[in-house]
């Protein structure tokens, strides 16, 4: 893992989003000192949530593994344009995954796997964090998964 | 927003109510550094959970929206009882806003900017964090919105 | 509690269960500056959930609250194995608490004690965090209990 974050997301293939706006009063980042927090994502397009509902009755595992892949990819977005690079993000001290769940469904952390493994893909073991997967009873605008993020930084020199 | 928040939250017309108690082994407020962890707000009026029951069945969401708005008047009534002012809170980093939903209910962050509003009204953009709201199953005492905070302090002089 | 924490537990008659492995992409810990974050921890035997099911539906509460001290010793678990010891735990910051909840159940905070007393029976004070307990509708593996902490660590000399 001797590549940059931004050289080795470009390898992968991979292209952030457009970074989503808040709607509401929050913001999508906050910075202070060498810690950024992200609010939480879930995957919208123009303004639209992918694939709305309950993880299991409504939405497939696999679907769900790749939206929170998705949400992810959306936090990068977010941090690289706060920070000017994804190259600025120094590991990812925290992620909860929250997957709106119907009762009985018991596979959250296999929801989750898709908000981080693609985190490792990117920043190697930087990017295995601290984690909490659970089941909510539902989302805003009833995504099927919400991500939110805690991230050391570089600090600008 | 050249007044203090102290004077913003006069001319605002708000007060804040008493800090409300621990019941339970933790702290309503824990100071680290500059640091402030606020545990979970539920509102209550003398020990007594106001409104309880999930929303959008038992309280609509112009309600809950008001009770998170009551949340953070709540966290900012231990904050100012642990720190001697509201005015030294310097930044609201991150808040997390569960309601209590049944299956299906999608306007969390509706009821999220309840508790954001108002910070955003009384410290202007430094009220404004990052944030998730999320739909739960069920809270303490069938509350149907409880809030928590973090919250970056001015240090002691 | 002039005692040391590892003298407290060995008092207690408390054992550490071997530390959980991570079963995906994140860390049972992160350590950085003098924090650090423990994963979401549900109690397992031999990598299989104690007692899955929904707590009050399934779990009583009382099953579920020593659910919830055991998740806490498995933190201590990991966290003596990260940082050499639990004498090197300066305070606990925050924790949230996860119930596995059916619609209508309201008692995640009885629940949520059983995670935080035997923080403050073995680390006094400095075991009380800020805390927030909620209901959610399901975590991994049907678990019913799910914990996640935030801790200060003493920096190594």
């Amino acid at each position: 893992m001797s590549d940059r974050p931004s050289e080795r997301l470009r390898a992968l293939g991979l292209a952030l989003p457009a970074p989503p706006s808040a709607k509401g009063t929050y913001s999508p980042v906050v910075l202070e000192g060498n810690r950024a927090w992200v609010s939480g994502q879930i995957v919208t397009e123009a303004g639209t949530v992918v694939r709305p509902g309950l993880v299991d009755r409504d939405v497939s595992v696999d679907v769900a593994r790749d939206l929170a892949r998705r949400a992810s990819l959306q936090a990068l977005s977010l941090l690289a344009d706060r920070l000017g690079s994804i190259d600025r993000i120094e590991r990812f001290l925290r992620v909860t995954v929250y997957v709106a769940s119907s009762s009985g469904f018991g596979r959250q952390h296999e929801v989750a796997n898709g908000a981080t493994d693609v985190l490792v893909e990117v920043f190697g073991e930087a990017g295995r964090p601290a984690r909490a997967a659970v089941g909510v009873a539902g989302l805003p605008l009833n995504a099927p998964v919400e991500v939110d993020f805690l991230v050391l930084t570089v600090p600008s020199s």
